[in-house]
């Protein structure tokens, strides 16, 4: 299911293939995030131009709006949406917590009202992963429990230890009904490194395809995330892929992957994009200090800029459009410019990964 | 420059072509708005793949945003927003109108402020020709006095003569400058006959590349707008093109069609799509009535409908999506539904003056 293909000597970074049911992925990797089965503004055809090899949906959005009569009817979120290549659904739970109202939580799961129409629901451990199979997910993520920041030791480990008792509710489930997807495990404790270090080793006991680090990037300092994720990849097993949820800006990422971390998600390339806040790549080596620069495309100094937003991309923005055009769909608040931009930042985090996975082939990192 | 291919012997309709310095355009053909250099929401390869021949770009708009100094810079419009066919740009005088504030005409020009920041600018004959000259459009049209829906006669006639003089004073300042695009009169005169008739007879005596309607359609009853339509038709030369501007609805456009107009624009199909509003043939001839209908996406019943939009157009929306997907994605709010849809409603209207020409050839209709 998962091969590791080459081990970097020179930091924890490692080359991998992982197996799922839409074929196979080359880790480290980027998902680009589709949360209401569409990744904002692009068509399928564009997330595919631009190599994407996976994308993320997110369960609880889907959950609530279109349903799941709807998705069981159309067989599938890839039918549904018309992506061919491999999904990774989220469990609910992070957004269970952070969007919708009045959740309460007891050790059997949450009980929450939908914030489009105030619908009440229980989601259980078994509830979220049924769910994310009638998605037709190939990569499943077991239902956690994930405390906003700040968060006491007490809550965090609170909060960890009923995420285990859900994890292994989760895999029971999947075994019984036997899922052919992948399920991964979620590894809690908020920066507690104790915490982390004992959540990853209970994961591993109870045994995933998996094993991700949630609850990090929340706002806490970025050492202590660090330190977090450290605790947590040492524990999980070298031989599974290591997911870091959420995370991050791109030198983050070229940081985390020597840390060991083989999968991404993120809004940033994407929200970004929205906002017109654009990454254009300045230095040839990603281990460089500033290798790229965030450019606001509305400024005044790209008005007559006729050169593509990076001219060492290949992407379909930069190879046919100006950063002055860019600028003039922005002020004239034509969606145009929200679509071309979102193609040219997701393009930069996929060449990132790339370039990461090319230099841990060629021993350079 | 034109020539008419095929003369119906059932009807006014001919099927022609057009050459222009982007290329040979075959007629009847309906163009795509690209008010502010982008058809909202979809890139010019979209544009390209579903057969747009040429597209329509709004002077004004251009003109106070980005500006003719940028324009000039990125060496007109075609390289600005990267489409490489023909583009025809209106004169900028129906949006003086209709969207400026405070503007006072004079027999010299337009004196206006602009909505966007209260610039004040004076417009006339000459000027609309050489800004649309810097766009680099294929088809230029004269500088005309569009006046609003109801209009008396007097003011149509003043109207209608201040254009006549308006378009003399282009087409000197077009020969001036020895310019290489087509340039079009527009004939104005609201719904009065004669006044339509004795604008078409004028225009021809100054001689044009093409010849327009104008200021028909913005809220007259229909049989007027047809008559208003008849009375120009007939004064105008056979052996140029005629072009209906801002028309209409898809069975408005097979009778002008009958009637022998080889031209249109109207934003009817794009902002009806980004309403979820969506055409759906019906029929199999363009002739029957009620050969479509226009669906409302967002409604109940197409929630579990997992048909295409429309099961015999070979769109990029109806050949990957579902109905079901479209609507989920309206209620989202996702722009992804308002792009799918602007592609299926502008390939609808493509695909139906694609049908009109092959029955003109065919000599069907």
């Amino acid at each position: 299911m998962f091969r590791v293909v080459k081990k970097s000597n020179k930091s924890q970074a490692r080359l991998g293939s992982l197996k799922t049911e839409h074929g196979k992925i080359s880790t480290p990797f980027f998902m680009p995030i589709a949360t209401q089965a569409s990744v904002k503004g692009l068509t399928s055809q564009q997330i595919e131009e631009m190599g994407a090899q996976i994308i993320l949906s997110n369960t609880y959005h889907l959950f609530l709006r279109p349903g799941m009569g709807v998705i069981k009817k159309a067989q599938g979120l890839h039918k549904f949406m018309n992506w061919q290549k491999p999904i990774l659904t989220d469990s609910g739970g992070y957004q269970v917590f952070s969007l919708s109202s009045q959740a309460k939580i007891n050790n059997q799961g949450v009980r929450f009202s939908s914030q489009i129409n105030g619908d009440k629901f229980f989601l259980t451990p078994a509830k979220a992963i049924e769910i994310q199979s009638i998605l037709g997910s190939d990569i499943m993520m077991s239902f956690d429990h994930c405390p906003s920041w700040p968060c006491s030791r007490a809550q965090a480990q609170e909060a960890m230890q009923r995420t285990l008792r859900w994890a292994q509710q989760g895999k029971d489930f999947h075994q019984r009904k036997k899922l052919s997807s992948l399920l991964f495990g979620i590894a809690q404790g908020s920066i507690y490194q104790d915490l982390r270090a004992e959540s990853a080793r209970q994961l591993r006991k109870i045994g995933f395809d998996g094993y991700a680090i949630g609850g990090l990037t929340l706002g806490e300092p970025h050492f202590k995330t660090r330190a977090a994720i450290q605790s947590a990849l040492q524990e999980f097993p070298e031989s599974r892929p290591h997911y870091l949820m959420g995370a991050g800006q791109p030198e983050q990422i070229v940081d985390f992957v020597q840390m060991g971390v083989d999968m991404f998600d993120c809004v940033i390339p994407t929200r970004n994009a929205r906002h017109g806040l654009l990454y254009v790549r300045r230095k040839k080596s990603l281990t460089q200090k500033n290798f790229y620069q965030k450019i606001h495309i509305t400024n005044a100094q790209y008005k007559q800029d006729f050169r593509p937003l990076d001219s060492r991309c290949s992407c379909y923005t930069c190879q046919n459009f100006s950063r002055a055009y860019l600028r003039h769909l922005f002020l004239a608040r034509e969606q145009l410019g929200k679509t071309l931009a979102t193609i040219h930042n997701l393009s930069f985090y996929l060449n990132l990964m790339r370039n990461l996975r090319k230099m841990i082939e060629q021993g350079k990192i």
